[in-house]
């Protein structure tokens, strides 16, 4: 049992450096040799833990979507429905894009470029969690529709796409062209988006 | 004078390939070496045409660039000013990003995820193409103001900034999530940028 947790605990440890590792080399750049070559611990050791290089990325993925729940979607769940939710996600995920968890951007738009036009059980796990994030929007939209901040015809699905257009447009508006207003930007974007998912 | 014209020819040639093989490795990983290993001919030949690595890459991304200017902006130029230019650009972007122009997703766009967190010039040039083409979409918007089709009052860098992060979430929304519904979504979403800048 000891010993189980103590495995765990290393597991634990590796993963935590590959995820740093995989922000600095790809995804696909992450292999077990190349981790166990940075850590300096034998392949074979490695292979213990994570079986196989598509075994480590899927690790990598969850570890990070762990974190991005943990930054970004328990402590809006906190908040009250509807708008203040959604304003709620929004900081949270203008934290997250924030140099202290993501020093080099935001991971998962990282590996979306990097997995878009690839095929296999990585990329597919990336998918399912980019639309699992698109339904937590489509839901607090939803839940501005049941509290009445909402109009009744608002489509949550395309609020859901536009909402995530806007993240991503402050993604590339700071960590592309460091543009100082970028946060102003997004944030007169998702005040445009909400006024008119309102309007009666 | 034949002499230059058959090394321009055949530079240009070169370069064309070299544009495909960008797309598949990424930027960073065009290097004379492997260019001239793909193409069977000798490094010292290819350094002769390209002397480094970087002049390399800027001449790729200057050869998307020309690409991206006869796809998207030159036919837009000759449309009426203000919103049918707009939505001409708009059309345009998303013929450009249509597999025939973009196999594997535009190329700007991957170039940023790859570059985003790079320094030096390739990547000083990256954001200079991007700031042109926010330009090219304010200078449309202007015009809209001027013709009398957008209010006064219209921020024309907020409008260039949110086109674009519509542009990036379709992107996003094919590419990635090959979602079946993307076009209609971005140009519901394009539409209601522009229906917001004409409101009284």
């Amino acid at each position: 049992m000891r010993a189980m947790r103590k495995g765990e605990a290393t597991r634990q440890a590796i993963l935590e450096h590959a995820v740093g590792l995989a922000r600095q080399v790809g995804l696909q750049g992450l292999t077990i040799g190349r981790l166990a070559d940075d850590l300096s611990l034998s392949k074979s050791g490695l292979f213990a833990h994570f079986r196989s290089k598509e075994s480590l990325q899927l690790q990598v993925l969850e570890a990070a979507a762990e974190r991005f729940i943990d930054v970004v979607v328990r402590p809006a769940l906190k908040i009250g429905r509807g708008e203040p939710r959604l304003r709620a996600l929004f900081d949270g995920w203008l934290a997250w894009k924030d140099p202290q968890h993501s020093p080099r951007g935001c991971v998962f738009v990282q590996t979306a470029a990097e997995l878009d036009d690839q095929e296999g059980v990585v990329r597919d796990r990336l998918v399912q969690m980019q639309r699992d994030w698109l339904d937590v929007i489509a839901t607090s939209a939803r839940g501005a529709v049941r509290e009445g901040q909402f109009r009744s015809d608002v489509d949550v699905d395309q609020f859901a796409h536009d909402f995530q257009s806007v993240l991503l447009g402050y993604h590339h508006a700071t960590q592309l062209l460091r543009d100082p207003r970028a946060e102003h930007r997004a944030r007169a974007a998702l005040d445009a988006l909400i006024s008119a998912a309102r309007r009666h």
